[in-house]
């Protein structure tokens, strides 16, 4: 890098001055004034977790802790004394990078290595195509219903984030003509969530190619999220698109990392494919490098051990998957079983999550109370996604499948059991 | 977390009348507009990497490729199946934490494990508290001549850096008054690097007392870079402080890491511990929490790993210590025996550099082209590092010894020739 010339900011001419001043207290910089204090679900939930109840927590993404996959051999290679060396490139080790590639390749996606940026992770990532492609006080488009990740990041970005809403009755499918109305002229970018996270929904074709149209001729990137891309549930339907990596209309930044593709959150190794037209393509290839550069921030041992650990990856999917799906069984057989017409699941195409449409006898939070209270039972309100309305709650999918099925017989007869006003 | 409100901007009118627009370019933020086509020195530097000769880079900061320290068995305890589990905790894990404050406590410092932050780095750590302190557009202060990492870190925050000399003529002691001057009304926090890199100057008791004084009238807090914090040669002058971390008068964030501690930069860890007020570090520590719970950015393997890393740091770090000492008395013999007066190398109290004043026949860059041209020999341009004036050099000491010797005679010799007109 070249040296550039450090800001020489003439100094305010009332520290000139040299006369006495008041002490001034030091103040933290307003985007870090969250409110830490807590909202009552929260503080039911720790006490319940304090208790030393037993719990069954459907909230547990964390699939390092539910037993599904043996990872010390994907452990393993971290070890090997070739980390010992360090090669600081900045867009990652090439054998890491062409590996990536290799991953898309593998799933008939044409990703070229070169145009593959490591991160620590997918949120890394998030923050420095922020840093990319807004200035401060600009804003990007987030769908809604989605998962609630992007809120901080941007916050920490000063960057604003715009709602699009996502329309149940049409499979979660995006509405086009609210995201060009949303659409300002201080929008730089539409970020997607694909699979989106809770809904499980794919994009359609169609919608896809408008979108693409849409952020071309608006000067917009496309953010897209697609951690959950290898969990489809079966075969995706002919006019879903399964991925937005590969060849692409507008400039496109697909997201994703070991964190679901391995489902090993703790390795910290993330990345970018960069795609479009080549001009921008290029151009943002360029600026990421120096921001990579600035931070340096995955492991070298994780790196060099990655072409390994994807090349692992098909038994872990596997695994992930049969487990999804075995418990998405059994909450449709407690459905079955127990629900007498009160709680409906709402179909998916994919992902580690179901959502759950519940009378509204209860309002989100009345139910979970009731259910944490009642059963030891731990749900996500259907407001943590921004769901349209009142009335859904958010179970996840890896929890042991002999836990799960019993519990799910619980929570299903509860809330019907409630309704039938026990 | 809890749940926050998305911002709702409301569309631009523009957007809402629905007539036809003019497609309107992707623009990338402003902050990324580097000019990315490199100087004539960089032009020379890389056409001799280039041309397959023989040189020696005495800008080779990188421990892992200078052949000290036998790392692959600091390395290995990643690879350990206790990596398997991630436990998520964002402050960092708390026997990891420990072992950052048993490193403090067994220098006499006291950092209590609780104040402890881990990061994937230093660089991460200086992002991390630019926004914890900064709004956009607020400046922080920095040590000049220092090291140039925070230029391109405080740009990717909008944060502006506003310059403090060091004098030369006083063992590089920081002017209180220039810098209590250069505090303007924006300006949040005041840089330390300690040692400073490349002057491997220790701050004077005197001036931290002060310096504390200022900043917390004054409500700005301290960073303190100590990186190269255990690289004092031989005993420190009893007028220098060892180092900012324990109690404090002003909010204070001591930031050091594996990458210079235990020569591992390529293991991706890092760490903040914080000091000062009581509960201004505790509102620091609450805060910091939320930007590491945004990122949770260090990889489990390492934080398990770390008790052991940093409990073998002994022979790592009398190893670099020496070659440092061995590859300044090579220099030091070479400037005896060839420099004929015409070179002088700045007195240092530590760290992993050497500064050489030089004659300004030359300018900087004039030097360096000469030096590489002539005897294949890299050295920095002192206004790298925004030396004061024109007719400095900058060495890195780690290299292998026999190399560094030959290379170092011939570099002094080369400049002795220059002045006397060969
Ligand atoms: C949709 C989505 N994107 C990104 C992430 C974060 O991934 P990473 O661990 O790579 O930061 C998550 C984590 O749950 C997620 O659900
Ligand atoms: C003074 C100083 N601080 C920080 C760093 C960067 O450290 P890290 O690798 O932890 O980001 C360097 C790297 O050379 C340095 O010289």
């Amino acid at each position: 890098m070249e040296k550039r010339v450090i800001l020489d900011r003439p100094p305010a001419a009332e520290a000139d001055a040299g006369h006495a001043r008041a002490p001034r207290p030091l103040r933290f910089a307003a985007r870090t004034g969250w409110d830490l204090s807590g909202n009552s679900l929260a503080s039911v939930l720790a006490e319940a977790r304090g208790a030393g109840r037993a719990l069954v927590d459907f909230t547990e993404s964390n699939p390092t802790r539910c037993g599904i996959v043996e990872a010390a051999h994907l452990i393993a290679p971290l070890g090997e004394p070739r980390g010992e060396r360090y090669a600081p490139l900045p867009l990652g080790d090439p054998a890491a990078r062409a590996a990536v590639s290799r991953y898309y390749q593998e799933r008939g996606l044409d990703v070229d290595p070169s145009s593959v940026v490591l991160t620590a992770s997918t949120s890394e990532a998030y923050g420095w195509l922020l840093k990319l492609l807004a200035e401060r006080g600009d804003d990007v488009l987030v769908p809604v219903p989605s998962y609630p990740l992007l809120e901080y990041l941007a916050c920490l970005e000063d960057v604003a984030l715009t709602p699009y809403p996502l329309l149940r009755e049409e499979g979660w499918r995006i509405d086009l003509g609210a995201l060009e109305r949303a659409a300002g002229e201080r929008t730089r970018a539409v970020v997607l969530v694909h699979p989106n996270n809770p809904t499980g929904s794919f994009v359609r074709r169609d919608d896809a190619a408008a979108l693409e149209a849409c952020a071309r001729e608006r000067g917009l990137a496309l953010i897209v999220d697609e951690v959950f891309g290898d969990y489809a549930h079966g075969d995706l339907a002919p006019d879903r698109l399964p991925s937005f990596a590969g060849a692409r209309q507008a400039l496109t930044f697909v997201l994703s990392g070991l964190s679901k593709v391995m489902a090993l959150p703790q390795l910290k190794l993330g990345w970018i494919a960069v795609s479009g037209p080549p001009e921008l393509a290029a151009a943002a290839l360029e600026r990421l490098e120096v921001i990579a550069d600035t931070y340096l921030s995955v492991g070298t041992p994780v790196q060099l051990a990655l072409p390994e650990i994807l090349a692992s990856r098909a038994p872990v999917q596997r695994a992930i998957l049969s487990r999804v799906q075995a418990n998405l069984a059994a909450l449709d057989a407690a459905i079955a079983a127990r629900a007498g017409g009160a709680v409906r699941r709402l179909p998916i195409d994919g992902g580690w999550y179901a959502t759950l449409e519940v009378p509204r006898v209860h309002d989100e939070d009345g139910w979970v109370e009731l259910l944490v209270r009642d059963e030891g039972i731990i749900v996500h309100p259907g407001y943590f996604f921004d769901m349209p309305r009142d009335g859904f709650l958010v179970v996840g999918l890896l929890l042991d499948p002999d836990v799960f099925a019993e519990a799910a017989l619980r929570l299903v007869g509860r809330i019907a059991r409630a309704i039938s006003g026990e």
